[in-house]
């Protein structure tokens, strides 16, 4: 039987996600797998839990890694805060809001919406207007909508929450590590990303992080959680250290080698520094936008609310794009995302995320774009 | 910063896993992540559907792997199959079985539990018994108890199932790759798995299969799968290629490199032969027993219902035990395991799954022991 692993060959990976991983993280995904309660492992729990409250600018004690993908931490974050009927409220201008909105409803939540154009940004006024005639337990919204490049003012909607009873989460899947994500100051209550966009990681895992007024709430529950492999009153007993040392309760295996790459992964971030890593994104979502502009691409999003790291273009009248993403793919060994939803053959969505934010990539993908537009 | 990652050493893992990993398996994970809808990737996930179903002894189409660890397996097979309401009996000796009455429970099943001594097995005639007089929509039972080292008698279980109306859950976490597992010809409806145990990859990937009635029952539900993360009928939309080639739909991003090691895990599995692998765990564990035998130690479990690849062994009194597995761990560089719940302080639990089940392995954990013992 021919092994498909040894054809695999590397690609620069400019969608929407997974990213491009640096060979750091490679090395650390393949090292040698220890037990789940073996004291060496707890310590690395230990520090990914501090490097993850370093990247997500929080104290929160309850900030760790769930054993699923981005979505698993969207599921984890409602699940666990949600009891039936309670008031939520989702903002919704893409792809992952929609989604939202459906892991709420399947939970049992009286759920409201507000919507806006896919690729404009969520208005702060009307989300006011909103909570000023209504009360919601919980309001979500994403930070970055990766259905569509655009940028949602979160610490703005956060100020409106200040005083009020309602708890607020956040999607940062695609936000962190690529823009600022300010979880203490801004005032979020419960916030997931995954580790395959800007932390450059594989695909696999999802950093989350509860404030107390949100675990308030998980142990104040009048149900338990209807969801034993996420229910993060049993996870945080593997995950804390209050005991001191490695007294930790076994929930589930923990995915060891994935652990290992998201320790690699933000260790890398923290060694670059979180403000020189917004900074990289920055500039080389310039690069790209000047580029792209010079050959005719226009973007979805305006600039005020445009993502560095997610480029979503409107595509040129006449083209075969997907044939051109299949070349881009087989021929250059570039790999760029086409439209999800609505957007589905309407724009390129081009990621500069994380290791794959680089000057080297833009040219690549410029050069090889040429020869098909 | 210290790179912990940099002081890992290997570690010999005889405990009730993760089991020991092949260096084929750290070369698989470490290859370039591809795209989730790139169709080279594709093409190994339909490999690993076909190589499950063998390994799974099914043709099952609803075959595939879960992005999660064995208990998003669990939890996947309940919340797609169950409905507030319906009737469960589920088989308990150990604490997986418990693990699925609250699973159960969380979803809002009725459930009905037939309970036996930990380390006894499931009576088959109780069982009779209990159907005899109650209809269940569900009868969950675990094959390969990982707490106690029992084997429960499954075939029997679902003999007794024919003609009925209900359907058969079976947790194979630890028999997959290390006993006989015939999903078609015993009549399982579903059944879930991990890779760290006997097909010997790291944790973080659960193979599911799922029969036609089971997926009947998943079609005709009243009410939504109450997770979206797990929701079948969403997932295989991802996984099957019903439609020919590389028409798939977006659900997750799945967590390629895990999947990568999934890969390479059965294939070295299927090369060996499925024959062999059970007679070499079945060898192994022989070797293993006389060995402990001579060292005094004694099973907890009766012969006739052991399970080659997990042992468990009553402690002689007045042994530090946990002492002597830290010494085994830190000096020898041997993990095995202690007991769980009402098991605690009174076994180990020493592992033979997959790779870990070498003669090599046998030898130098007793050469250790004989120091503490």
């Amino acid at each position: 039987m021919t092994n498909r692993l040894n054809e695999i060959k590397n690609v620069t990976l400019m969608g929407p996600g997974p990213s491009t991983v640096p060979k750091e993280i490679y090395e650390a995904i393949a090292k040698p797998t220890l037990g789940h309660m073996d004291p060496r492992f707890i310590e690395i729990m230990d520090l990914i839990k501090t490097y993850l409250q370093k990247i997500f600018n929080t104290e929160n004690k309850c900030t760790i890694p769930m054993s699923g993908t981005g979505s698993a931490g969207m599921e984890t974050c409602f699940v666990n805060l949600i009891e039936k009927g309670d008031k939520v409220l989702v903002l919704i201008n893409g792809v992952f809001g929609t989604r939202m909105e459906d892991v709420a409803k399947r939970l049992g939540a009286d759920v409201d919406t507000l919507e806006f154009d896919w690729g404009t940004s969520v208005v702060v006024e009307d989300v006011k207007k909103k909570l000023d005639s209504n009360h919601y337990n919980m309001i979500a919204v994403v930070h970055a909508e990766t259905s569509t490049g655009v940028l949602n003012p979160v610490e703005k909607i956060a100020e409106l929450l200040k005083g009020k009873n309602s708890l607020l989460l956040v999607d940062a899947v695609t936000s962190l590590g690529g823009v600022e994500v300010n979880v203490d100051a801004w005032g979020i209550d419960a916030i997931y990303s995954g580790t395959q966009k800007c932390l450059s990681c594989p695909p696999g895992i999802s950093p989350i992080s509860f404030s107390d007024r949100a675990l308030q709430k998980l142990k104040h529950r009048k149900t338990k959680v209807p969801n034993w492999y996420l229910d993060l009153s049993m996870i945080i007993q593997y995950w804390e250290n209050s005991a001191g040392g490695s007294t930790r309760s076994y929930h589930h295996t923990a995915p060891i080698n994935m652990l290992y790459a998201t320790y690699q992964a933000l260790r890398l971030i923290l060694d670059e520094g979180l403000d020189n890593v917004y900074k990289r994104h920055l500039e080389m979502h310039k690069i790209l936008a000047k580029e792209l502009d010079a050959l005719g691409l226009s973007f979805l999003v305006d600039e005020g609310c445009r993502l560095p790291q997610l480029n979503a273009m409107k595509l040129p009248e006449g083209i075969d794009e997907a044939k051109i993403r299949t070349k881009l793919l087989v021929e250059d060994g570039i790999e760029i995302g086409g439209g999800l939803g609505p957007l589905a053959g309407k724009v390129w969505r081009i990621g500069l995320m994380g290791h794959t934010a680089r000057e080297e990539n833009i040219k690549n993908l410029i050069v090889a774009l040429k020869k098909y537009l």
